[in-house]
């Protein structure tokens, strides 16, 4: 059986989700009040529909309740959102992921039952500050709140060193489980293999770890 | 020497990225036309500044060229976001980042020197899409266009078995790199560790790997 879900608010955080969602493979149902922009994802979307969500009716209409998880991307318009996801919660909607503005909406949410409340603008400026203090560090998977697996890109500073040589794990407590080298892709690296400039490390262990890593052997 | 970075912008974007950089150590210049918005980071970052940065004049009495990555998280006034883009490029600052609105808009800067253009609400939209798609996989690291490290929730079809007895390596081509259990993290596990409800599985490999292992054990 193919995933359903709605998708309430199509701006470039609901489209997207739309977008991807669809390519995956999943039924989606995209709402919005605007009609220019349910025609713009008529040929996206399984359905897509203009209606206004805070009317209690058009959401009973519009059998809501039978989809398995429902996404409240309306932003701007913050009683909107609040509305739309205490109709949702009433009418049994088991998943229900919403859109905040800032803490405060969040708060409410959270109280009038959303599972899951998103911060698309500051988690994303999270990830890309992190990616613009490190130039060796070029994404990376947040693992607990104090681990983490990073990209770390290898420059002249570590180039023709081998993993034996670098011994990451006794001097750092780290482990490099993968290299990427343009197209090729090292999963569990041989300890014999050397490092070239512009290989990505994968490197797991702890932040101040990986960091004391960065700081004293790449970017020394 | 400290990081320096002008944040042009205080959005949620923009503002989320100046509390990062300052977390982390660097030398934050904010800069809005909106004296609210710079009252709120005076706190916050090194510097704040009431300016309007289409005006060329102001950039240069701020000495924006002296900063290493100038980040323009100007939204919804697309034609603010280019000018100050070029004002920028032509006074020679090393690293633009851009905010961009949508894929014209996109074009434009990448064409008037930007060195980086963000989609902050589109890359959140899919990054979420992903994460509803699957109950199994929390979150993932691209580590090239087919290959990922998926953090995937072991359940009760797993539990119990040792890694020797999953064997994904030989069966899906993968890696477990790691295992969370609670507070503790594992990192190359033993071979002969028993998964348990509950545990995250940091998985190594091709994407349709690890979905063909998401499938076939996880979520049969
Ligand atoms: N009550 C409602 N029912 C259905 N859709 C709504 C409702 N209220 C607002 N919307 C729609 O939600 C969408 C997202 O709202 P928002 O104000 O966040 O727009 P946006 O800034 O363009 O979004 P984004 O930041 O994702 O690009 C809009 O297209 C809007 O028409
Ligand atoms: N020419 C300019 N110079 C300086 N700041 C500007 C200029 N034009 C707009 N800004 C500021 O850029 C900030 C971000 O603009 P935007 O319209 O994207 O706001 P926003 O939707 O609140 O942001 P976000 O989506 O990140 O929450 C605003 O605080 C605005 O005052
Ligand atoms: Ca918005
Ligand atoms: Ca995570
Ligand atoms: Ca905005
Ligand atoms: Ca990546």
């Amino acid at each position: 059986m193919k995933k359903e879900f709605v998708v309430i608010g199509l701006g470039r955080f609901g489209g997207s989700i739309v977008r991807e969602l669809v390519k995956q493979g999943a039924n989606v149902m995209a709402i919005d009040t605007d009609s220019e922009r349910v025609d713009e994802y008529a040929r996206i979307a399984t359905q897509a529909v203009v209606a206004d969500t805070t009317e209690e009716e058009t959401i009973k209409s519009l059998g809501l309740w039978n989809f398995e998880h429902v996404i409240v991307a309306i932003g701007e318009d913050i009683q909107s959102s609040i509305l739309t996801t205490l109709i949702l919660k009433e009418l049994g909607v088991p998943q229900i992921t919403v859109k905040a503005q800032n803490d405060y909406h969040e708060k409410v949410l959270l109280k009038i039952g959303a599972d899951f409340v998103v911060h698309p603008e500051r988690d994303m400026g999270i990830r890309i500050a992190n990616n613009m203090m490190s130039n060796s560090v070029l994404d990376y998977l947040e693992i607990s709140g104090e681990h983490s697996i990073m990209e770390v890109k290898a420059n002249e500073s570590i180039a023709g060193q081998s993993l034996i040589e670098l011994d990451v794990r006794a001097k750092y407590g780290l482990n490099i489980v993968g290299i990427t080298r343009g197209e090729e892709i090292m999963i569990s690296p041989n300890a014999t293999e050397r490092i070239q400039v512009g290989d990505v490390l994968l490197i797991i262990g702890a932040d101040v770890d990986i960091n004391r890593f960065v700081k004293k052997v790449i970017q020394k």
